[in-house]
Order: C-alpha cells, then structure tokens, then sequence
C-alpha cells in the first residue's frame, strides 16, 4: 500500500489559483489512455483523502455530474454539518466521510482507517497541498506525482508547503502535461 | 535570436530559498553531458540577463572562482557602486555590466543591446523570476526552461510571479533532474 499525492499544478507550483479555482486546468490537452492518465492511476487506489477547500470546489462546480469514485473518500473538515447539507443532489449515496483531523495523532487514525479500507490498494491524496504536508509530518505519505500544466499562475494555493526531500522515480510527457513521479525520502 | 529564462527549480516553483540560499540545489546529481546540460545550452548563449539578487548570491559564493561566462553579462540592479566595489577579486576583467531599468521602456533598451551583442545566439536570462516576469511583460520573452530538482521547499523565491501561458516544447530526464522545455505562447 503507497500512500500517493497526485495532483495537477501550474510550473510555478500551484494547484489553484488564490481563489480556489481550476478553471486554468481544465482546457489543457491531455490523452486519456496515455502515461500517467487518470483510468490507469484510479485502478490501483483503494481510498481518498481530500481537503475541505478541493472538496467545495469539486461541489461547487459539479452540476449534474454523479461523484467521481467509487471508493471511499475521507474529506477533512471542521464544517460537516455545512458540507453534508450542501452535498450535490446527485451525490446522495457516494462514500463521503467528513471528519476533523485536529492533530498527528488523528491524522494518522484517518490515515489507519483509510489504509485498511484501501488494502492492497492506494491511498490517494487528491489534494490540496496543506492535507498532503500533514501527512508528510507524520511519515505517511511515499510518493509525490505532478502533473504540469504549461502554464505560470504567479499566485496561488501551494503544491505542498513544505520542505521535503524526494527522488525522482520518473518522467512522461502526457500531451500539454509533463508527469513526474517522486518518492518521498524519509529521515536524514 | 531567442530569449530564454533558464533556470532549476523546486517542484513547488521555487528557485531559491527565503534568504536566497541555493544550497539545496548544488548536491544533486546532473550529467553534465546528459539532456539539457549547461554546455550545450550556453554553446547557443550570446548574452546574459541576471537580476541583482542572482548576481549577488553567485558573487557572495564566488571564493576564488573565475568568472563562469564569456560572453557579456547585463546586472540590472540601482546598486551598481555597490557591486562594482564588492567585484570578486579575479573577475576584473569580466564583462559584467551593472545597469538599471526602471521601466519598460528602459528593459526593452537593455534587452536591444544585450540581442545585438548576442546575435545570431541567444540571450539567457538567468533569473531570478522577476526579471524574467519583467522580459514577459513586454513580449520579449520566448522559452521558458525549468530543470526540476527532487525537492519541494514550502517558501522561497518565487519562479515566474506572473499569469503566463505556455506551450510545451519537450521534456527530459537528466540524472535527479526534469528539464521542461516551454515556448511562451503571447497575446489571446
């Protein structure tokens, strides 16, 4: 079980504009059967972990869409209440569990709980960089996947906000993205 | 003629730590023959661009090394006294040229004559992202390339603080690093 940050960022390092955004994102070009494509990544994760701000995003902008996964998705929130009553129509039977995670400790129980439901397969943390960082402080996460964008947004949410050290485990170019696949150093 | 920013990066869009540091970047590893190396790009080079806060942190590390480039370089910086004093001993005969450009009328000027000087070569901006963000506003920047060392940093000198589209000319894996070639895409 790899516990895998993957997300899209602009080559300055920001995966949403300062207002929560990804409307930059969306018209890029990419193949979806070629390297690094969604499909192929989806099949070996086992469980989701979100933040608050990309979970209200995704809702926001989810129309009449259904819920993307049809794994578990842990999203971490000190406003469930809120985020269950705005919960898209749609969306009423998606294994959405909202929780607080107030410290390390808990960080890792989530971790724990998500891991089991996972099993042989992934965590993926969809994101956004804060969520990811946390779980870096506790040891938890393995791998760092960014998908860039040809573009600079000069501003913006971080990718992960942090200092860590990696080592890259690959490259791929996917259309307008280049891929990278990182590995998470641990200790010095 | 093409202007090119070059520079390494943290995958987080970083090319120097808060206090200008760029320790973080020098013990990775690089084939210095392999894809996007240093030779092959400066064979094409005809001029440099480097802001004050690059010239200054290559200056401070300098120790008794000489100059590294043989083709002229424009510092734009209001502290041309300044640097001029605290020239490195063995660069006396460098061509280093410390200018101001305060506006950009002044940065297309400078751009002129460092195009004229580089010819049928190129001129290399070497940072920071500023002054690349400056060459952008005015339409005089082309390519942007960025070889990505494994690490994220959380803060720092920010690599392009601008909205700038890009077109992805290529991508390569040199030893640690991710070199992305981009074309700057201009007008909409």
């Amino acid at each position: 079980m790899t516990t895998v940050y993957n997300t899209a960022s602009s080559l300055d390092g920001f995966i949403a504009t300062p207002d929560h955004s990804l409307e930059w994102l969306l018209h890029r070009d990419l193949d979806p059967e070629g390297p690094g494509n969604h499909a192929a990544f989806m099949a070996r994760v086992g469980a989701t972990l979100m933040g608050a701000s990309t979970y209200t995003w995704v809702a926001q902008h989810a129309g009449d869409d259904p819920w993307a996964y049809d794994v578990p998705t842990w999203v971490l929130t000190h406003r469930a209440a809120e985020l269950e009553a705005a919960r898209p129509a749609g969306w009423a039977d998606a294994d959405i569990r909202f929780v607080a995670a107030d410290d390390d400790a808990a960080v890792r129980a989530l971790h724990a709980e998500a891991a089991a439901v996972a099993g042989d397969r992934d965590v993926w943390v969809v994101g956004g960089g804060e969520l990811a960082g946390r779980l870096a402080d506790v040891g938890l996460l393995d791998e760092v996947v960014v998908a860039y964008a040809p573009v600079v947004l000069g501003a913006g949410a971080p990718l992960l906000p942090r200092h860590l050290e990696l080592a890259l485990r690959g490259v791929e170019r996917n259309a307008d993205f280049v891929v990278a696949t990182h590995a998470v150093v641990r200790g010095d």
